[in-house]
C-alpha cells in the first residue's frame, strides 16, 4: 500500500470510529436509556453527528482523494474499491448544501411528530403538508446527483449503489404479473395449522431458545450481544462488536424467534467481512438489498423450512413441553408458513410481502417525479391495496400511515426489501447447486456449511463490490432476477403444482 | 443573562455533550462490551477524546472567556462561577503542551500494563522505571501551574480546587496523632459478630434488595440505572442520566449492599444539582472530596448505623430468611461495623481507612518533591504500614502495588478520600443540629429528610462554589476539620468512653 493510502485509511478510520461512537449512543438509547434521559441523549447524538459530518467533509480528506485519483489503482484491488467508496461518501457529504441538509433534518423531525399524531387520530391530512415539503426537499437533494428524468435513481442509489429505476421496472413488472395469481393458488391450497395465540410462552424460555438458535447459526457472543428492544435491529460498532436485538410477546413466540434469526442473518454479514476492511467504508454490506438478502435467507429460506425444524423442533419442544405437547412437525410447519393477505406490510408472510413493496414503489416514483400530489395519497394507496391484495384498509393508520419511512425521508428505501427477497432466492438456488445435500446438513442441525458458503461468497467482500458487480461474480449476470424467487415460492408453497 | 454568556453556554454545552458521549462509551465498556471488542472500543474512545480536546481548547472559546472577563459579573452570581470554571478548565486544557499530554498518556498506558504484570509477579521492580518517568512528567505538568516548592499543590488542585498542602498537613497531623490510639481502643472494646462468609446469598435477591435500598434513598430510575460491573462506579451523561453499578459476591452480600449505598450517595449528588447548571462545567460536585463526602456519609454514617438497620433489617430478613434466621439486630450491627487492621485499603473499615491515606499522602508528597526515589518505595511503604497499622504486607502486590492510582498518574487523588470522610462527619454533625430527631426518621425508614437537606445545602449548588467557599457557607469556616470525624468515630465505636 502506497503511503498516500495510509493517510486515506487514517482519515477514514477517524470517521468510522466516530460513526461507531454515535451508533453506541443510539444502541443504548434503544436498549437501556432511562425514560427521562431522551432529550439529553438526542443532544449528545446531535453533537457527535456534527463532529462526524465535519470529519467526513474535511477538505484534507477531499485533497487526499483527489491526489490518489490522479494515479488510480488497478480496478481489481482493494485500494480501487476503497478510493471509489471514499469518493462516493465524500461527494454525498459535501455536495449537499448545509441549508438543504438542515431543512431536511428539521422537516423530517417535525414530520415524524406529525406522523405519530396522524396515526393516533387516524387522519393522513395531519401529515400531508409536511410530507409534501419533504418530497420537494428530496427532489432538490436528488437533483444534485441526477437529471430531472432520473431523480428517483439518485434516491435509490443512496441505498443500492448503481441501481436504476429502468432495471427495477422490468423485474417488478414480472412480480406484478405473477404474484397475484400465485397468492390465490397458495391460499386455496394451504392446510390449516394451529394458532398458538391462546398459549403463553414465557419470556425467559423464548430468549434462551433464541440464544441457542443464533449460536447454532454462528453468532459470536465474543463479538456481539443479543438484547431486547421495542423494534428488533442490528447495529455494529466496527467489525468486532455486532449487536442484535429482539422483542418478546408471550402470546407470539414465533415473532421473537424469527426476529432473532433475521437479525442474526444481518449480523453474520458484518461478522464475516474481512478484518482488513474494518474502519473503512467497505466494512459494510454491498447494499441494503444485499444485507436484506442475508436476513431474509436465514429467516425465510432456512428458518421456515422443514429441514430446519427437523433439527430444531425437538429442542423447541424441550423449552415448551406443555405449550407444544399437541403440535406435530407438520402442524408447526403449517403454522410458521401460513399465508394470508394483510393490510400491514410488517405482518405479511413471504408470499404476499412483495405486493406491499410494489405498491409503495409505484407510488413513491410518482411522488418524486411530481406526478401525484400528497393529498391524493390515501385514495391511491387504498386503490392499489385493492388491486394487489383485494383489501381496503380500515383507516389511514392501517393504510398509508403504517410505515415511518416516508415521514423520515426514506424514499427509495422500500425496493431494497424486495431486492433482498430476490437475491435470497437466487443465492438459495446457487448454494444448493454448489453444496449438494445442504438440506440434509440443515436437517441435522449443521448450519455452518451454509454460513461458511455465505461468508466465502458474499460476506467477506463487504462493500468492496457494487451490487451489480457482486451479482456478476456470484451469478454470472449483473441483472436482478425474479425467476428464482418465483420458483422458490412455487416449490415451497405449491409442491404439488 | 447577557448575549455573550449565551455564546459561552453554547460552547460549553458542546463540550459537555461530547464528554457525556465519551462517558456512554466508557460505561458500555464496563457493563456490556463483548470481550472481543476491547481494542475497537479503545480506539473509539480515543477518537472521541481527540474531538473533545479540540472543542475544549478551541481558540473561539478562549476569546469568549477573555471578552467576558473584561466585564466580570458580580461575585455571587451563577455567571461569575461559570466564567471562573470555564477559565479554569480552559487553562488546564490549553496550558499543557501537546507533547507532554501525549507523553503522559502513552506512559500511563504502558505503566498500567507494567502494573498488571508486576502484580502478577509480585515484584514492584517491574513497575519502577515507568513509575519514575510518570513522576517526572507529573512534576513537569505541575510546574505549569505552580512554583517548585508548591508542585504538589498543583496536583491536589486538579481534584480539590484551592486545596493546599499546608492546610492538609495540619489536619492530617491531627489524624496521625489521634487515629492509632483510637484504633487500639476500638479493637480492644469491640464485640464479636457473626461471619456470613459460610452462607450463600443468591445474586438476584442481593440485587433486588439493593434496588429497594437505593429507591428508598431516592435514586430516580427515571433518570438512572443500576447495573453490574467488576468494580462499582457512578457516571453521568448529563444531569438527566446518572448511572450506578455494583458487584455481587454470593459469599459477601454486605459488599454489594454497601457499594450500592455508596454509589447511590454519589448519584444523589448529581441528580440533585440545579437543572439550570446542566451541560456546563458547574454540573459536577464541588470537588472529589465533596463527592466522596456524599457517598461516605450514606455508606458509613447512615448505612452502618443502628437507626438504619432498625428500618431495613426486617426487609433484609424477608429476602434472606434462611441465611439470616439466627442473626439478631445487634449481631448484624457488630458484623457490619467490625474493625480490623488490613493491609488492603479498599478492604478497610472506616476506623482504620484513613491510615492508608496518611501513608500514601506522606509518600506521594515526597515523590513529587523529588525527596524519595521510586526504587525505595516498597521499603518505605512497608515501614509506614508498620508505623500506622502494625502490619507488614506479605508481598508488593498486597503492599505498594495494590492501587491503580499511581501507575495511571493519579497523584494528589488519595487525600480526597480522607477529605470526604472528614466532610461527611462534619455534615453529619450539622444535619443533626438542624434536623433534630433525624435518627428517629431514619429508624422509621424515612430517608427523604436527610436527602432533601443534603440537596438543599450541598447538591443543588453543583460546582458553583469552590470547596472552601462551600465549607464557609455550610459551617461558617472554610478550613478542613478533623474534630467532627474523630468525635463521630468515638461516639459510634466507643460509646462507653
Amino acid at each position: 500500500m502506497k503511503p498516500n493510502f495510509t493517510v486515506l485509511k487514517q482519515q477514514l478510520a477517524e470517521i468510522a470510529d466516530l460513526k461507531a461512537a454515535a451508533a453506541v449512543l443510539e444502541w443504548d438509547q434503544q436498549t437501556f436509556l432511562p425514560p427521562g434521559a431522551e432529550k439529553g441523549r438526542a443532544r449528545q447524538i446531535a453533537a457527535l453527528c456534527r463532529h462526524l459530518h465535519r470529519a467526513a467533509s474535511a477538505p484534507e480528506l477531499g485533497r487526499t482523494i483527489d491526489a490518489l485519483e490522479k494515479q488510480p489503482p488497478a480496478p481489481d484491488t482493494v485500494e480501487f474499491a476503497l478510493l471509489r467508496a471514499a469518493r462516493r461518501h465524500y461527494d454525498r457529504c459535501t455536495r449537499v448544501p448545509e441549508t438543504l441538509a438542515e431543512d431536511l433534518s428539521a422537516t423530517t423531525a417535525e414530520a415524524y411528530a406529525d406522523w405519530l399524531r396522524a396515526r393516533e387520530e387516524h387522519d393522513f391530512r395531519i401529515l400531508a403538508p409536511r410530507l409534501e415539503k419533504i418530497i420537494e426537499l428530496k427532489r432538490q437533494y436528488a437533483a444534485l446527483f441526477a437529471p430531472e428524468e432520473r431523480l428517483y435513481d439518485a434516491l435509490l442509489d443512496d441505498y443500492e449503489p448503481g441501481q436504476t429505476t429502468a432495471e427495477l421496472d422490468v423485474v417488478f413488472a414480472e412480480l406484478r404479473s405473477r404474484l397475484p395469481g400465485l397468492i390465490d393458488a397458495v391460499i386455496a391450497a394451504q392446510q390449516s395449522g394451529p394458532d398458538f395465540s391462546d398459549r403463553a410462552f414465557p419470556a425467559a424460555a423464548q430468549m434462551a431458545f433464541s440464544r441457542d438458535l443464533v449460536t447454532a447459526m454462528g453468532f459470536d457472543f465474543q463479538h456481539g450481544r443479543l438484547d431486547l428492544t421495542e423494534h428488533p435491529f442490528t447495529t455494529d460498532f466496527g467489525l468486532d462488536d455486532v449487536r442484535i436485538t429482539t422483542h418478546i410477546d408471550e402470546r407470539d413466540f414465533l415473532s421473537c424467534i424469527l426476529s432473532c434469526v433475521h437479525e442474526c442473518g444481518h449480523a453474520l454479514y458484518s461478522l464475516g467481512i474481512e478484518p482488513e476492511l474494518n474502519r473503512t467504508p467497505l466494512a459494510d454490506g454491498a447494499s441494503l438489498g444485499f444485507h436484506e438478502s442475508q436476513s431474509r435467507l436465514w429467516e425465510n429460506q432456512v428458518a421456515r423450512s422443514a429441514a430446519f425444524w427437523r433439527a430444531f423442533l425437538p429442542h423447541l419442544h424441550r423449552y415448551f413441553p406443555g405449550q407444544l405437547a399437541d403440535v406435530s412437525e407438520s402442524d408447526f410447519l403449517a403454522a410458521i408458513n401460513r399465508v394470508r393477505r394483510s393490510e400491514i406490510r410488517i405482518e405479511s408472510d413471504e408470499v404476499t410481502y412483495n405486493c406491499h413493496i410494489l405498491l409503495r414503489y409505484d407510488i413513491e416514483k410518482e411522488l418524486i417525479h411530481g406526478r401525484v400530489r400528497c393529498a391524493d395519497l390515501p385514495e391511491l394507496w387504498n386503490e392499489k391495496m385493492r388491486e394487489y391484495l383485494h383489501i381496503t384498509p380500515v383507516d389511514d393508520t392501517r393504510g398509508v400511515l403504517q410505515d415511518v419511512h416516508w415521514p423520515t425521508g426514506g424514499f427509495g428505501y422500500f425496493p431494497t426489501y424486495t431486492i433482498g427477497n430476490l437475491l435470497a432466492a437466487q443465492l438459495w438456488e446457487l448454494v444448493h447447486r454448489e453444496l449438494p445435500g445442504l438440506d440434509d446438513r440443515i436437517a441435522a442441525g449443521e448450519l455452518q456449511p451454509l454460513r461458511e458458503w455465505l461468508r466465502e461468497r458474499v460476506h467477506r467482500h463487504g462493500a468492496r463490490y457494487l451490487p451489480g458487480e457482486l451479482r456478476q461474480r456470484l451469478f454470472g449476470d449483473a441483472r436482478l432476477q425474479a425467476g428464482p424467487f418465483l420458483r422458490y415460492l412455487t416449490a415451497r408453497y405449491l409442491p404439488e403444482a
